[in-house]
């Protein structure tokens, strides 16, 4: 099978990585793949060369207008783009090339309910595609063939993977307080003196905490799939000094009598069969450095008896499995490839 | 009045940092604070040249191993010591110079109950001496002419400070979960490959999860004095690239009834004469940066009205507030100085 | 003496800098060292709380217009504005309150030749002020009591300091190859996508190479004032993933028959008195940490016999020595203050 | 064709790199790379889950002693071991199966002259193998089917690669200026407080200074093959807070009447058909997070009128095209397989 891929918003972070993984991806090097129109706004006009330098195999490109004129004749296309701006593109491309697979990585299609919607991104809500966690309950079937995929934001990515066990399992009240700590590159490749180099090395700070940050509501609708109890979410991120990763870390109160074992056994039987999650053996932690470049979560589950909690930690690459990695996988899904196929499970670590 | 000052563990962190501050002692540069012996282990027959480069105006001492006699006939003296070792040392010199002051930067006396230290440390109990926190109710007082110290830990020292209002105040119900996320040097000066530079940046971790840190009883011990209620503690430490700085974040479920006007004015009106503990306007959170090298603690106070809990978010710099800083400020009350004394406030950012 | 100080350009990193010494300083301390006016171009109106939440002590200050009246009434005013602003206030000031002491922390003030000047900065020459390095043969005399003062940019205070003995010693040819590796806070606090941290933090490289740094006039009229031989300079800045600091690094052909020895020994005598210039012991490197926060410079010296080179390494804090602690070296050699009041040596390292 | 490759030093950060690479091959992923012993020495007995988290595939496997029997049965023996262990093993190997690859990543077979080798590492020479620079002239067909392959220095593959067209099109005098700045991934998976995150974070200094350093011959004798000039090298390596990542200046004095255009052209021209060898556009400088994880080299060159030099500039990841990737390469070379096989060319970035 022969496809031709478009990426729309091509000069940002998660644009960036789905190019990397793009020019990795066996059907690129048998040539089966190939990469269409890149585009993007105020970029538009300059080249690869300039704007991405760590692609060299398409340093001659240059960025185009992001126009549904631009994107139209692709097989696949991905929207990198800032919320709000694939709502409107992405119905004008599912209006006139409904064959296209259309992968959106902002936020626009994820959320069910309209009103959370609007609380949040104060805006009309565009609608809800299908999710790309492939590895929730029911989910990889809902994605394969999908032609339309809401890619998940970075931190619900984390904390869904690290806690979900343990709320379908029944081994918690889900009151969870999660402290998502992230690299940089989450906050985009936007100019802002918050996130200069000597602003963020040696600092570690919290940021839309106490609800305000919009991934809430998305770990809530992901969680209250799998459990009737209601679920409550206390989200602090907190950004570090790193450009890649995100470590999840969850407490919630553990129900009487779960023990250790069984938590730990809950969480290997939940994720034997999926190839990028992988539980570490006990004892071990999560280092983010581990999954750096690759689609692969790790995690660890934790009984501390004393306090009553089950303590979940997991760690992703956000620009990967929270971003470029898990388009990648759902476009695997959408196309009928290998699911894993041009997906790294091994980091560059140190 | 003039004092001659011996730091034993010299070379390492906590030493260094002390050494850093009464450099810039307004009684060493009167002329009144002496710096006498200089010793450590290992290191001993080194020279600080070699060993402390960033101390040039004591690059031609010579470290001396750490005996009681070396220790004798000074005013005051700090043990930076690795715990389990200042106890004995601490005897000796309480027994053999009584008029001495005498500050442990180690957890030897710290703990009241002789059975919570052995459950951590595995040792026989040393005894308890007064703690260095000023800013515990009653506790500048006790601190005020003492001849011994048990300096806090650095991560009780950021727990304790950021939930401390909340838990005297009634605000919250006890139950916390606390990350505390910090800076490596919190690890000490000691050759270890999970601490290699390659190993550090651009990673997140955690470690001595649920339950497992020997800081956990520290803080509940200092949590009780202040509440009838029982103190539950869950505390997931988590190691960043970043040299210096512990971001403390915690969550506590919310009681009926507070708002956020009441919990900010709680914190405003606790700490309103405190000279080392800063409320950030509301709004503002904390930033590690905004401390490194002071004796300062930044703090803020949020009210999630959905998840139904206070966060309340914390900075220090581990070796300044942490350690360093903590230990000249309780020399500055054991002998009667102005408590602020050679402790910076305005930070070394960015 | 009691004096009023006031900060033009305060919420930038110089400006920043400047205060944390100044509250730092004895005369502060003291209370003979009153805080004027704070100003700055687009941050007028806002606090310090907010633009600087490292400083506490000035939290409840706003920052105002940078204009001559504003500025008008102060004994002492540091310029710390870009380069082209305080060229025009400058002269206003020198004008209409010719007792202040004005000290320009930008380079409009520091080039002799106005050729250079508008060779490098395209703009016409404002004039020459006394150059801020005290540690030039003759110029501490020059800038005791000055009402004028030009503070030196921090790439050529690292770069003079350390080949400065050398040159003026004839151990070497002056055809000069310098690398200077540089923390990002040098860059200025200015919203850029190459400084974000996701950008500098894990990367290196160079910029504005190849004789196309402004600093490089500044060097070779350092040096060309100490020798009768033509200065050559080869620059090449890098930019490394750390907040402050500057490592030197030159070579330079030796002259015939120059030992190792001799050259160290040249060095030792060249700085003896001077007090933030350490020559380290022999075989020992600089590094930055070992003067973050202090206005020291380490300096070493050594002979590459096979390839017939002279090897001069040197570190400095760029904001401290490199910019805000020599501008307040210099303020206390113009009210005839000790030299050294107020300028840590002691650097908070790790 | 199948073939099973052994990895003895597999625990250390080369070994674990040439792992990732091999584990991303599309002859691994085909089925006819076999991955068989795992070797190390103290970390013998412990899993690859514990040792190299970050190579989940591998997670079950055990890493044995590094004997010859252990080694014996496999096509490729990839030796990653510390510099003179990989001269007797290699020896043994080469006796007892001398159709296997052996490629060896320490220095023990890279120098010709014994006497460097003497002078250098002081013990016996070993020999020398085919050097694994394939881009040098004439070698890549020496690499072609080779049986043993000596992997050249990180340093010295960025050194050369930097300046290679400049000696051998006579644009400079081979007296060479190299300030090489690397991330600390280059100075092993060892213990050393030295190379603590601490120490590492936020500091930079030169080591093995002044001609002491041991790659010093190899750049000399690389360049040397392309010149009857001699070459001179004063060669300065300095350590900077990032994990991986190269970045090589070099300044070298310009021969009469060569332009800024005919060296750009000349390394045009003799780089044109390297896949590894990426030339910048004019005026843009090569950055290390642009080849992390890649085997690419990014170059710069350009001239500098003033001060009569050309300056060179080239970023490598020291563990891949450094070390790990050269690795792969040689054994894309040596089996027949396409050279590119497996080496990612799109970086990690940012």
């Amino acid at each position: 099978m022969t496809f031709k891929v478009a990426v729309a918003g091509a000069s940002g972070y998660a644009g960036g990585e789905i190019l990397r993984l793009l020019l990795g991806h066996p059907s690129y090097i048998s040539g089966d793949l190939e990469i269409g129109a890149l585009t993007a706004g105020s970029s538009a006009g300059q080249s690869v060369a300039d704007l991405m330098p760590h692609l060299p195999q398409l340093a001659d490109r240059v960025i185009e207008d992001t126009t549904p004129e631009v994107l139209a004749g692709h097989d696949v296309v991905f929207l990198a783009l800032p919320h709000g701006h694939s709502g409107p593109i992405g119905q004008v491309l599912a209006d006139t090339n409904p064959e296209a697979v259309v992968i959106d990585c902002a936020a626009d299609f994820r959320l069910q309910e309209a009103g959370e919607w609007e609380h949040y991104y104060g805006s009309e809500h565009a609608g809800t595609w299908p999710y790309g966690i492939p590895e929730l309950p029911g989910q990889r079937e809902e994605l394969t063939g999908a032609k339309r995929v809401a890619v998940p934001g970075c931190f619900p990515t984390g904390a869904t993977l690290a806690v979900l066990p343990a709320v379908a399992g029944g081994l918690i009240v889900p009151d969870l307080s999660i402290v998502s700590i992230t690299g940089v590159s989450g906050a985009g490749k936007k100019a802002a003196v918050g996130l200069l180099g000597a602003e963020i090395m040696g600092s570690l700070r919290a940021y839309n905490t106490a609800g305000k940050h919009r991934h809430t509501p998305e770990v809530i609708q992901n969680l209250s799939a799998v459990t009737d109890d209601e679920v409550s979410v206390s989200f602090t991120p907190v950004l570090a000094p790193l450009p890649r990763g995100i470590l999840t870390t969850i407490t919630a109160p553990l129900k009487e009598g779960v023990t250790a074992e069984a938590a730990y056994e809950t969480y290997r039987a939940f994720y034997a069969d999926e190839p990028f999650v992988h539980l570490l053996p006990v004892g071990q932690q999560p280092e983010t450095q581990n999954v750096v470049g690759t689609n692969m979560c790790h995690l660890q589950v934790e009984v501390n008896e004393r306090a009553g909690v089950l303590l979940m930690t997991g760690a992703i690459d956000n620009l990967t499995k929270g971003t470029g990695g898990a388009a990648v996988q759902c476009m695997n899904l959408s196309l009928g490839l290998d699911e894993t196929a041009g997906l790294p499970m091994a980091a560059v670590a140190p």
